[in-house]
């Protein structure tokens, strides 16, 4: 933070409520890498932002999540004009801050993981959105079932909030290649613009119980599918599917991420929004597996068409 | 090629003078290959667009070029209003075509290429672009020199189309990544919208021949250059900022690039677009050479400000 910025009481509260997440999720991380490795620790910079705000920004680099960064941010100031028209509320005046994570793991048998918990004020609006995300190498129907019940649960626990199936389907849009007709992978939960009513009392913190929630809800949907799959032996030819499949997830970011490529190009700190790709990833040339392995089965489930609806472009 | 596509005499013309290019290019790599390597061969891939039009992907998996593309495409047809907007002429109605090849060598001592030349017309305007940049791992300022000076050369012998200064800066300007404030090489020249002017007679002509010497001066700018570097012995350390600095090229290409972006969001054939990618690329966190090491040499070469004009955001 700069000097001098005084929060309002909404915004500290969310503030406080996404580094809670942020602590909560690094601590189940060097848990797993004490468990499973040599107790790798998370390396943390704090960084300022010229226009307004900055945030801390932790990265793991360990023998169970090869890569990984979970961070959290306070930003505000002025949006472009072009942007603030995309959104909800009026003028330029924008105050948000979030939590997101990326990890990716060393072992492809474990999945690549994304969240994001985010509160965002823009002029007379005020909403919150996030969600998380699975991305496997090897496609394992339990691990889905496992990673789907978890979001299902916590948006049944806030009825008044959250709709699973529809922030199933959104997930299932949001996370779609286009190019590749493929989704990036088995889904999660996506949503956005979940608005502050100023007429019901309560309903600000609410929101804010709801969204502090979803770090609890990352953890038990991940953690252990990771501590499950871990043990699992790898050979050079799954680690050579795995890092082709992160091609993928480059391209995702970069081409279609909103996030990724709003925060690069309005100034953003370039090392920790791209904290999001792989540490090492390959491309090859017009590869398919063979029909029968486990690496078409991961591909026939992603290739499903995505659910009806507007997919990114 | 659809069946019953007929091309006008100058879409003929044109299109003869990229699938020329190619071959040219294409000869003088397998040489290269035979050289120093095993004698590796390109992969041949026809394909059609169903809108119309169809191309050649030419891949190399090689001993010398790591991998690389060198693709021709006739594409013709409706183009998106928006996009269409964008460009010189009226209307819907456009034809293109053009050979782009990029090259990613094995030897972190030998530069990555890339070049393109392409005839498009759209409604009653025609014109040509292209150019070749060249993007080292490590510095050479002969190297830079020697590409400098072909390019200069050729735009010299063609003094009533090309402009050498002027296209040198629009190469330096274009190929910058504004996310990390560098340049993506070293340069080259970057040329377009170079217009056919029907009063001139003979002027079709004359540009359809510059366009035709640019497969030479991409030969006599690159594989000098190829050959000399490719004796040298590298180690891992320089190999793992090889693919440090490939993150580099995919930012740039999936970011930025014009053709990349345009051509995966209208439908194009993934698998040739996509070629521009490397096969094994690193991205860590924060990582920055040590003073005086030859790859910080390399950086403040590419950290010079671009010249002054618009860049690509």
């Amino acid at each position: 933070m700069n000097q001098g910025d005084a929060l309002t009481p909404v915004q500290s509260k969310a503030s406080a409520v996404v580094r809670a997440i942020q602590d909560e999720i690094c601590g189940a991380l060097e848990a797993a890498e004490a468990d499973f490795g040599a107790g790798a620790r998370f390396r943390d910079d704090r960084w300022e932002r010229a226009a307004g705000g900055g945030g801390l920004t932790r990265i793991l680099q360990g023998d169970v999540i090869e890569k990984g960064g979970v961070n959290t941010s306070i930003v505000f100031g002025e949006l472009a004009p072009d942007f603030a028209n995309q959104l909800p509320g009026s003028g330029t005046r924008f105050f948000a801050t979030g939590v997101s994570l990326v990890l990716h793991p060393q072992n492809p048998h474990v999945p690549t993981a994304h969240a994001n918990f985010r509160y965002i004020e823009h002029g007379d609006k005020r909403w919150i959105g996030g969600g998380g995300d699975l991305t496997p190498y090897y496609f394992h129907q339990d691990d889905k079932d496992h990673f789907h019940a978890v979001w299902r649960r916590y948006c049944e626990d806030f009825p008044a909030i959250a709709d699973y199936p529809a922030w199933r389907d959104w997930c299932d849009r949001y996370f779609f290649l286009k190019h590749r007709g493929e989704r990036r992978g088995v889904g999660g939960i996506f949503f956005d613009y979940v608005e502050v009513d100023p007429a019901r009392p309560g309903h600000e913190d609410a929101l804010l119980a709801f969204l502090a929630a979803g770090g609890r809800a990352f953890i038990d949907a991940y953690l252990p599918i990771l501590r499950r799959r871990q043990p699992a032996a790898w050979t050079a030819a799954e680690r050579r599917w795995q890092e082709l499949r992160r091609g993928r997830y480059v391209e995702y970011n970069l081409l279609y991420d909103r996030g990724t490529v709003f925060g690069l190009k309005t100034g953003g700190r370039t090392e920790s929004i791209l904290m999001s790709l792989p540490p090492h990833v390959q491309w090859g040339y017009c590869e398919e597996p063979a029909a029968g392995t486990p690496e078409a089965r991961l591909l026939e489930e992603l290739r499903q068409p995505p659910p009806p609806g507007p997919v990114a472009t």
